[in-house]
């Protein structure tokens, strides 16, 4: 997917040599990250088709929803295709007015909040909003908190704070560790510590003493070994520790810690960042603090 | 909010302090996350509406689906009110073994995929999927090394890496600087440092030597002062740190300085790091290198 965002109003006409991509807006008057979120699974359901994306955040108000019919319209003028419209506006009259655009509008809202309402027997509240309960000051503060725990105690920098950690993440270096632990900490508030598993580590099966009175937080990432000496030939080409001997045996250490020691783990291979903590979460059973 | 994860079970039968909270499920084949995105968002519409939110990932199998139906009909069950259910499942089998749940199933794909397909004359491939393309190689690149940018640069820790940055996020100590930074890394693959003006940078209105070359790439946040003497109070209680008179004459410093220097800046003391991202990308045109 080709993504503009909401300043660049490039108007260039599609070329011989790009195909012509039809255009879908995300659409929101607040963030936009729900139509986006939705509008992006949706599209994904069409594999081989590829889509001009383009992002509106903050269509609050009539001026700003008649800008982005422009857009639309100009799309559709350009491509010679409708352009696919998905929205998550609350205000009848702002939908209304993106509704005109000439194009398939996708109304995500529409017909849900309505039937969600004739179940729950209760009018919607137009002025709630979820973005309200994300800055109230307990899960903001938690937050907060997770992410300067985790920068506090990435990549085994520090192992005197573990008694407060939810989570140690172990793993070879460059498995993922720190991305993960700073996914776990701005997404649910969990604190994460993480600590690599360097060669003097491996050179036997029992754990660092760092981490043996904190064993039952211990979770352990995984990485093919193809992939981990491309991770690290891109860091460090040429050198020892990118080496595929190297990878390899470390990978067996590692393996064999985890086995004797009996830590859960997770080959995150072919697994983006959300879909580790997704799986981190469901496999121990730990809480989010936030969210 | 309530939020359930997936291995809590916990089937007590709900007492008399507690009102009776209707549950909604979020289920999905995949990470639950658009399905969980969405029905939040969907949700919060009722704002004084409390609800038992459970999410159920990975229902990819038959089994999976029965268990995720045993534990929707065990909430009907004690709770007397009918689940609400947000699915986002491709499989038509596996989502007919949901819609089987004596619940009411709100099945987000139904419908605006048909919509989609009609309108581009394409058929869907239930093969296909986002989570894919997040790993990705070129995409996942950027963002991990948009991380490590974070957290290389975060602080003001070191300041002659600023050629690389896409952004340099400037305000006062614990405005919200570091968060934001590494939300954008995450979800936006963008390289994001980070300085903290201090009261030696604050006795001028000219800027730190360090900053002055790039100017140009200088986002400023701003915060109540209100707000940042209670998150300052949170870490060094008592401090002159801490206090009102110096947060307020920190606060008239750095305003000057932002005017001098013509810094855009952003008052974020209402918002939550998503809210301050897409703020930031609108008010810069700052361009996503993934996603």
């Amino acid at each position: 997917m080709y993504v503009h965002t909401p300043t660049d109003t490039s108007n260039s006409l599609p070329s011989a040599d790009k195909p012509v991509m039809r255009s879908a807006f995300f659409i929101s008057d607040g963030t936009a990250i729900t139509a986006e979120t939705l509008g992006k699974s949706l599209l994904s359901q069409f594999g081989d088709v590829e889509f001009d994306i383009q992002i509106i955040p903050y269509v609050d108000t009539p001026e700003s929803a008649y800008e982005a019919v422009k857009r639309i319209n100009q799309a559709h003028h350009l491509t010679g295709l409708r352009p696919l419209v998905f929205d998550t506006i609350v205000s009848d009259h702002i939908r209304e007015i993106i509704n005109s655009a000439d194009a398939c509008n996708l109304d995500i809202y529409e017909g849900l909040i309505t039937r969600i309402a004739d179940e729950i027997n209760h009018k919607p509240d137009p002025h709630a909003g979820i973005a309200h309960s994300k800055v109230d000051s307990d899960d903001y503060k938690s937050r907060i908190d997770a992410v300067h725990f985790a920068l506090d105690n990435d990549d085994g920098a520090r192992t005197t704070h573990y008694d407060g950690a939810d989570i140690i993440l172990v793993g070879l270096s460059r498995s993922g560790k720190t991305p993960t632990s700073l996914y776990l900490a701005l997404q649910y508030g969990i604190r994460a510590a993480n600590y690599p598993l360097t060669e003097e580590d491996l050179d036997t099966s029992s754990l660092p003493p760092a981490l043996k009175a904190h064993k039952h937080k211990l979770f352990g990432l995984t990485i093919d070994t193809e992939r981990l000496v491309r991770i690290r030939q891109e860091r460090k080409a040429g050198s020892r520790y990118a080496s595929l001997a190297q990878c390899q045996e470390e990978q067996r250490a590692i393996q064999a810690i985890y086995i004797a020691q009996k830590i859960p783990n997770l080959n995150v291979s072919e697994m983006s960042v959300e879909e580790i903590a997704t799986r981190i979460l469901q496999m121990t059973g730990l809480k989010r603090r936030i969210g």
